[in-house]
């Protein structure tokens, strides 16, 4: 996992640009660290940026339910921190990670695990959880 | 390059979730076809996912100049749709693109050449092209 020191955090953060989405947000891709295989993309807040860096585990910000969203605290399916990359506009964050499990609430392996062909959406891959044993409540 | 039928992209953006950014946009993730490096991450409106079905060919949506940006039309850097992803909110996009030259404006072929490491900024690969002989004014 890759951990970052205070004053690293600190640096990092002061250039990054959360002035492009609407709650002072960036967007974050989650990037499987050995296939490049795109799992998901989320918001992430300043703090949340904090958090991910501070303990090496991918952490967002959930816009619907307006708080610090730890990737995997209920699952334990949590993102491993291999890599972080800005874009040329420094307003977007990619993260190479090592996913435990699965990204997707579905129990694929991949949010975009949908691809629109000839009109209809093809579902690629199998289920690698069952949600409902996962997320009870 | 993918295209699709009228029906087709109409069916397709009543789909989508256009509600979760400000303007109605989605966001939209470019990824190297073959290599599933990630390129670059805009917006779109429906105005600008209708283009990029119909034509085959990336076009986003500039906030910044508010209008619809086909990507490459002044540089020739073109993506050429090979496949077209939705994530599990049907709120985000994934493309898989066939990128010409490069995809991004430093000359780089990814946005995210940059990484985050050590407290510095390392660049990596060498630029694919000059700015100042794309961009000339």
């Amino acid at each position: 996992m890759k951990k970052f020191s205070k004053e690293q955090i600190d640096n990092f953060i002061n250039i990054l640009d959360f002035s492009k989405i609407e709650g002072e947000l960036v967007p974050v891709i989650a990037q499987d660290y050995q296939t490049n295989e795109v799992l998901m993309m989320a918001f992430a807040t300043e703090e949340a940026v904090r958090v991910s860096l501070e303990t090496g585990i991918a952490c967002y910000y959930s816009r619907s339910r307006k708080t610090l969203w730890k990737k995997g605290e209920e699952s334990g399916h949590i993102q491993e921190i291999q890599g972080v990359f800005v874009d040329c506009y420094v307003d977007t964050l990619l993260l190479k990670v090592k996913q435990k499990v699965a990204a997707c609430h579905t129990g694929h392996y991949s949010c975009f695990h949908r691809e629109y062909e000839n009109g209809e959406f093809k579902v690629l891959g199998e289920k690698v959880f069952d949600p409902d044993e996962v997320y009870k409540k």
